[in-house]
C-alpha cells in the first residue's frame, strides 16, 4: 500500500466532524478508490472537550488553527471554520504559503478573495479545492470545471440556499406568513438565530459569484452581484403565482450579456414546467446551459454534515490520486475580468401586485404609467370586493428593461389610490 | 503553447460529426481550458462523400476504422461507431493494444465487454473513458467515479432512454395508445425504424450495467440485468397511475441487497413527489444515493449530437490535461464479482390491473389468491359498468416478494372470470 494522504482539519463543527466521520466510516472504500489510505493526522477547534461522536485519539490537537496550517504533519489542510476573513483566511493563506494543498468549504472566503487565493495557489503549485463551498453535496464545481468543460457556458442559475427554499416551500404549502415560517425554521434548526445571511440573499450571492467564475472563466466578482432577499414575499404573491402557473423561488442567476456578466440574486417567478420549480424544502439545485449540452440540472442536499463532508472528501480523493487543476478551471492569471452588466439593463418579464382603492380611473392611471415607459401588459387580475374598498390588482408584463420598470413603479407608487408600495417579482423565462 | 492533443475519430455519424463540430466551434475555449489545442488529425467513416457540415480538410481519411486505430497519427482514438462487437470492438482493442487512449460512446460494447476492456486498458496504461455512453450529456460517469466517490453508493436508478420516456410522456399527455405514439416517434426521428433496442429496455439495461459497475465497484454484468420493456403499457394504466398519484416511467435501477446486486429494467409507478416523476419527453435523469450525500439527482439531454459530443469532449479534456483514472474508478483487477440478486427475491409494492366479468365472487377469489401468498392489499378500485359487463379492477399491494406475486398472478390469470392476462406494474417507493 502506498503512503497515506495526511489530512489536517481546521474546524470541528458540523462539517469538520462530518468529514472525520466519513473518513472513518468509509475508510476501506476510500483506500480502494485512492490506492492509499486517507488519514486525519491533526485537528483544531475551539473546544477540545466537546463531545463530537468521533474518534480523534490518533490526531494531533492544535488550539490554534493557523499553527495547524503551518506545522501539522499533513499534506492537505481542510479549512471548515468559515467566515470571509480573519482566522479562516489566515489558515488558507498560511497553508498555501507552506505549499500544502487546501480543501475548503468556505463560500464567503472564496466569494471575496477567490481570485487572489487562486493566484497564490497557482504560484505555490498547490490545489485550492472547494466542491463543498457551493450547493453542499451536489458535485457542481466538478461538473462545471470538468464534466461540462467542453461547452461554452452561457447561463448558470440555481436554488443555492436551503433555508430560503424551505421557507418559501413551507409558506406555499401552509399559506402562512414569512415571519411565522421563519420562526419555525429557526426552531427546527433550518435557519440561524441571525437569519439575515440566508434570507437577505447574501449566502446565495457568495455561491453564485463562485459559480459565475467557474462557468465563464472570469475572476470572482461578489461586488458585482445584485442581491435581494425574500423578506417581502407574502402568501398572497405565492397564491397568485400558483394561479398564474408559477412558483416563487430565490434564485441566483448569472449570464453573459452584451454588456458583460449579469449576476442576480432575488425572488423569481419560475414556470411550473421547469425542473427547478419542483425543487422543494431544503434541497438545492443548479442548472447550467452549455452551447452543446443544453440544460444540465443538478439537484441534491445543499447543506448538512453528511452532504458537505461528501464534497470535502471528493476533493481529498482528487488530491490523493494526483488529479490537480487550477481552482477555477483555468490558471488564475488567465481568468478574465468581465464588465458587470448593471441591473438597470436587465431585461425580463415582471409580476406586479398593487394594493389600490377600488374606484374608477385607477387602472387607467396605472396603464398610462406603464405605457409611458413602453411597458406592454401581458395580463391583469382584479377580483373581488373588500369591505374597506381596498383590493389587490396583479399585473404581468411582457419583457421590458429593469430601468423602465423601476421608473414606472416609482410613479405608480406615488398615486393617491395606491395605498401600499407596489410589490414586484421578476419572472424567469427559463 | 504546449503540443496539441491529436485525436482520431472512428465513426462520423451524429456523435462523431458533432464531436468534430464542437472541437472546431469551441477551439479557443478548449485550448484555454487544456493549455493545449485539441486537434482532429484523422477520421474514418463509411461514406467519404456524404455532406456532414464539418471541415475535414486537415484530417487524414481512413476507409478502415481499425487501420485508423492502429496507424493514425493520434494520441487518442474516439470510437463512435457503435455496436457491442465487430468493428467497434476491434477499434477499441487495437487502439489499446497500440497504447493509445480511448474515448468511446459505446454502451453496448461496455455492457458486454467492459470488465475485459478495462483490464487490458489498465495493463496498457491507457485511459478507457466513456462519459458519453450513459445518459448523453449528463456527466454522471464523472459524478459517480469522482464527485460522489467519498460515498458508499447504495442505489442508483434513472430514466436512461429518451425514446421510451418520450413515448410514455406523450401517451400520458395525449391519452393515445402505445403503437400510435411509437409510430409518431419514428416519424419525428425519436425512435428507430427497428425500435426494439429502445422500447424493449435493452438500451436502458446496457447503461444500467455500466452505472452499476461505477456505483458499486463491481464488474459490469449485463447478463445479470432483469429486462422488461414498455410495449404492454396502456393509456388506462397511465390514467390509473395519475389517479393514484404516480407516473409511469421506464427505470433502470440497481441496488445492493443481502443476496447480491439487483439490477432491474422495467416500467415503474413513480410517486408524483419525487424529482424523477417530472422528467419528461426525451430527457434523461439519474439518481444516486450515497451513505453521506443522500440522494443526488442529475438531469439533462440523454441523446443527440450536441449533448453526446459534450461528454466525448469532457473525456478528451481529462486526457489532454493528464487526469487519468481506471475506467470504472478502481483498477479493473480489483473490481468485485458480485452475486446477482435474482428477480424472484425482489421485494416491493405492486399495481395490478385485471379485466374481469362483473359478477359476484370474482373479487373474493382474487382476494383469496393474494391472501394465500400472504400478499396484503393496500387499495382496490372497481368502478363503472360496461355494456358487455367486462370491467377493470385495479389493485395496489403492500410490499411483497416478486415470487409470491408471480404465483398469485398466475393463479388469478387462470380464473374464468378474468378475461385478459393480468397487467402488473411495479411501484417504486423512492
Amino acid at each position: 500500500m502506498a503512503n497515506p494522504l495526511k489530512i489536517a482539519i481546521a474546524g470541528l463543527g458540523n462539517v469538520g466532524a462530518g468529514t472525520v466521520k466519513l473518513l472513518a466510516e468509509n475508510a476501506d472504500l476510500l483506500t480502494r478508490r485512492c490506492g492509499r489510505p486517507l488519514v486525519v493526522t491533526a485537528v483544531s477547534a475551539r473546544d477540545r472537550k466537546r463531545e463530537r461522536g468521533i474518534d480523534l485519539s490518533r490526531a494531533a490537537w492544535f488550539d490554534d488553527p493557523v499553527r495547524l496550517a503551518a506545522e501539522a504533519d499533513a499534506d492537505v489542510i481542510v479549512e471548515v471554520i468559515g467566515g470571509s476573513d480573519g482566522v479562516a483566511k489566515s489558515v488558507v493563506e498560511v497553508a498555501i504559503g507552506r505549499k500544502r494543498d487546501v480543501v475548503t468549504a468556505n463560500k464567503a472566503l472564496l466569494a471575496l478573495h477567490g481570485a487572489a487565493l487562486a493566484r497564490t495557489a497557482d504560484q505555490a503549485g498547490v490545489s485550492l479545492a472547494f466542491e463543498a463551498a457551493v450547493a453542499g453535496g451536489i458535485p457542481i464545481v466538478k461538473a462545471l470545471r470538468e464534466g461540462l468543460a467542453g461547452n461554452r457556458i452561457t447561463r448558470v442559475y440555481g436554488i443555492l440556499n436551503g433555508t430560503c427554499n424551505y421557507i418559501l416551500s413551507t409558506m406555499r404549502k401552509s399559506k402562512r406568513e414569512f415571519g411565522d415560517v421563519l420562526a419555525e425554521a429557526q426552531k427546527l434548526g433550518y435557519a440561524e438565530a441571525d437569519p439575515s445571511f440566508d434570507i437577505d440573499g447574501i449566502d446565495t450571492a457568495h455561491k453564485l459569484a463562485i459559480l459565475t467564475s467557474l462557468a465563464f472563466g472570469c475572476e470572482v466578482n461578489y461586488a458585482g452581484v445584485h442581491v435581494e432577499g425574500i423578506r417581502h414575499i407574502s402568501p398572497l404573491d405565492i397564491e397568485y403565482a400558483a394561479e398564474l402557473g408559477y412558483r416563487i423561488k430565490l434564485l441566483g442567476s448569472a449570464k453573459l450579456t452584451d454588456h458583460g456578466v449579469e449576476q442576480r440574486v432575488h425572488p423569481c417567478m419560475v414556470p411550473m414546467d421547469v425542473p427547478i420549480a419542483h425543487v422543494e424544502g431544503v434541497l438545492n439545485a443548479v442548472v447550467a446551459t452549455g452551447n452543446f449540452v443544453q440544460d444540465s440540472v443538478f439537484e441534491g442536499r445543499g447543506a448538512g454534515a453528511g452532504p458537505t463532508a461528501s464534497s470535502v472528501v471528493s476533493d481529498l480523493i482528487d488530491i490523493a490520486v494526483g488529479r490537480r487543476m487550477p481552482a477555477f478551471g483555468i490558471p488564475a492569471k488567465d481568468l478574465a475580468k468581465l464588465a458587470v452588466s448593471p441591473m438597470e439593463r436587465h431585461s425580463g418579464e415582471y409580476y406586479v401586485r398593487l394594493t389600490v382603492q377600488d374606484r374608477p380611473g385607477v387602472i387607467a392611471d396605472v396603464a398610462a404609467a406603464l405605457r409611458d415607459e413602453r411597458i406592454s401588459m401581458a395580463a391583469m387580475i382584479q377580483r373581488g370586493k373588500s369591505p374597506d374598498n381596498i383590493v389587490p390588482v396583479v399585473l404581468m408584463t411582457h419583457a421590458t428593461e429593469e430601468a423602465a420598470m423601476t421608473r414606472a413603479l416609482a410613479r405608480i407608487g406615488r398615486f393617491e389610490a395606491v395605498v401600499q408600495p407596489p410589490r414586484m417579482i421578476r419572472i424567469e423565462t427559463l
